[in-house]
């Protein structure tokens, strides 16, 4: 899903990973990190996706928000474990979304593009 | 494979769509713009995956390097087929890379994290 972000500024995390071999326990927490990622205030949407490379870019209002989000201790117990097992590689960038255009489809009413 | 980009700042392009569906020529093109994208000055390197949604992001030096890049007459004449045959939804957002870290795997020597 696209996420319906607002007109900009907001800012937003694109973290790029290369997963080791199987789950070991990767799929679930994935998961489990969703709801409480979409609770912290400021948050503002997800987009993910994953071939030879998995993107997933999150979305927030602000710098703040983020940091309060890398501070959860939930996503904290998350890192650790993805830099232990889950990830041969990854990278997070931190950004500003300074412009945004599109065309919306019939799952994207919301917004104008 | 994820971009080896330099410390920041420096510029993305966040993709976001959903197909049509069909190919219709979309692959054929879409490997036919990497080249020229990649020869555009300014250009740093890209990161791509396709589920449901796919994202491409794509590292620039500055706004202007994109700017150059959105006016590159085959790169339009891509977007043009994007709207009308390619895509059902899209969303472009010009970000700025303010901080950048993470872990590198053996295919990513060069860049410490």
């Amino acid at each position: 899903m696209i996420a319906k972000t607002p007109t900009p500024p907001c800012c937003a995390v694109i973290f790029t990973s290369v997963r080791t071999e199987g789950d070991d326990g990767y799929a679930a927490t994935a998961e489990r990190m969703l709801a409480p990622a979409a609770d912290q205030p400021g948050f503002l949407g997800v987009e993910s996706a994953r071939e030879a490379v998995g993107i997933t870019v999150s979305y927030w209002a602000d710098l703040e928000a983020i940091d309060r989000w890398r501070r959860n201790l939930h996503h904290q117990e998350a890192q650790v474990l993805g830099r232990a097992k889950w990830y041969a590689a990854f990278r997070t960038r931190v950004v500003r979304v300074e412009r945004d255009g599109g065309m919306a489809g019939p799952e994207a009413e919301s917004w104008a593009g």
